[in-house]
């Protein structure tokens, strides 16, 4: 098999765009995906602060490397969850690609403990307000990157959530008719009120097996083990059925979740509400820490003070 | 396994309602879950006269005789498609079913036979059009049900599409945000122009394992194999992967379709625009036959047009 582009071997096909590549050219062809995600969906500016959420995992870490070598300012935060043994091992994958990379880029890692803030790591927070994990390491996650953005004024928070999560969310959403959550499945998300911190996706258009090429080809040593907690977990099984659907209709996740997307946009403009004014309409600050709301407290501040009460 | 609703040993486990049944309570339940159908969708009265598409598959003739043991007003149209060996089997056992039970309720059986109107089958046909015969098909079967129907005054047209098949049809749909056929798929479609049947779905409350328990335990005698032409379907693909997904999270396509027609309904009754007003909008007697249809000549005519004037 050649690349389409040169004269050299390729490395991966991409059967969506009836395309193969060589290392360099698959390089060039994520990089500029990534550069076209942010164009399109207006992003951020080649001026403005970025914060990366990332977690030791090929789509973050690659995230950051994308974005720092097509020259953007990009800091990234890492939640220390304090699972035994998976931790430390993304920890430190983290803080080498923060050393090796990012530093001599000008860019600074900045990471938040979950023991040091409530005394014991998210699982056994989960247990003791009887959530599932995967739910109470989400309302942390989500927490913390927003508070870290907003109070150290960046511009945008970036996630790595590649094409594959976003159909497999998608799907899931879809299969249930959620569509509170349909509504906020956005590569890009506005700061809509006062507190909430600017959200965006920019590998939307890139699926897991592009990433994971890319982050070989560019020696970005990452976590493979998915996280101990999220055995069985439904994305997973919504991420199978999808690669089944791929595998026989190339283009199948891609066509379903741009689609999707196109809808929205559609819909919006006929609808004359964007998402800033239903937030406006419904979010207040938190009594107790001052982070947009529905509720008269945050789901973080609810959850910690539940942990705080509930019987050791 | 015991049945939940009397002693008797159970045959089928029903995971969605957290159910098992025996035999007879399986028989009681399938039928109450067709009348509920028929009430909670209005798709027809006990003294209206229904014509059922059958194709000697599980589905229609149990459909067919569901109907029958209800006491309603049944008939049934055959569209023999001239499919060597496959057509033959399937006609002899919807022949059978009539003779030995639609006959006795005082039902008849119509069939038109794609060979004596063209001259050979659909495959034939599809091969002299350069179409996919299950599109050839699809028009062919629509056309003449849609036809019959209205020349011989029934009041309405039932397919035995179960819960199963309109999951699948859905996926496919949403996969591929085909909005124009997202709309149409609604176990009622109502009469909305002249010239159009009235179509109703009353199997879209179970599924394909439930149908095929019922016609076993009430020994109704169809065609096991599938169209010969259908091989490698999307359809196939499809409940495949909604079989998947049902095993993890059972009633998944129960929630997916019921879900989705609950959303549709809220939007009609916000929208105030029916189907019956967007089809009067957009359909006219078409100019060779007279079936409704958007373009001045219908699908099927032109199919057939194109026919006669293939080079053999």
């Amino acid at each position: 098999m050649r690349c389409k582009k040169c004269p050299q071997r390729a490395v991966l096909g991409l059967p969506r765009h009836n395309l193969s590549l060589c290392g360099p050219c698959l390089t060039d062809f994520v990089r500029s995906q990534v550069q076209r995600a942010i164009a399109k969906e207006r992003m951020f500016g080649p001026d403005q602060r970025i914060l990366v959420a990332v977690s030791g995992g090929k789509d973050s870490l690659t995230l950051w490397e994308i974005l720092l070598k097509l020259g953007y300012k990009a800091d990234a935060l890492y939640v220390d969850l304090g699972i035994s043994g998976y931790s430390e091992r993304s920890k430190d994958k983290v803080e080498r690609f923060a050393r090796e990379v990012a530093e001599p880029c000008g860019a600074r890692l900045r990471t938040h403990h979950v023991e040091e803030e409530f005394g014991s790591g998210v699982k056994e927070l989960s247990m003791l307000i009887k959530r599932p994990t995967c739910a109470a390491c989400g309302t942390v996650k989500r927490y913390q990157f927003n508070r870290v953005a907003w109070e150290n004024q960046y511009d945008v928070m970036a996630t790595g959530h590649n094409l594959d999560d976003e159909a497999a969310r998608l799907l899931g959403n879809m299969l249930q008719w959620q569509e509170e959550y349909l509504q906020k499945q956005s590569p890009n998300l506005p700061a809509s009120v006062e507190g909430f911190a600017k959200k965006v996706k920019p590998l939307y258009r890139l699926t897991e097996r592009e990433m994971a090429a890319y982050a070989v080809i560019n020696r970005i040593d990452y976590v493979v083990e998915e996280c101990p907690m999220a055995k069985g977990a439904k994305m997973l099984v919504y991420k199978d059925v999808l690669n089944r659907l791929e595998a026989e209709s190339p283009g199948t996740k891609q066509r379903f979740y741009w689609g999707f997307l196109e809808k929205q946009e559609k819909a919006a403009v006929n609808n004359h509400h964007t998402m800033s004014d239903i937030d406006q309409g419904a979010l207040q600050p938190c009594t107790t820490c001052g982070q947009p709301t529905t509720a008269s407290t945050c789901s973080y501040c609810r959850l910690m003070a539940k942990a705080k009460t509930a019987p050791a």
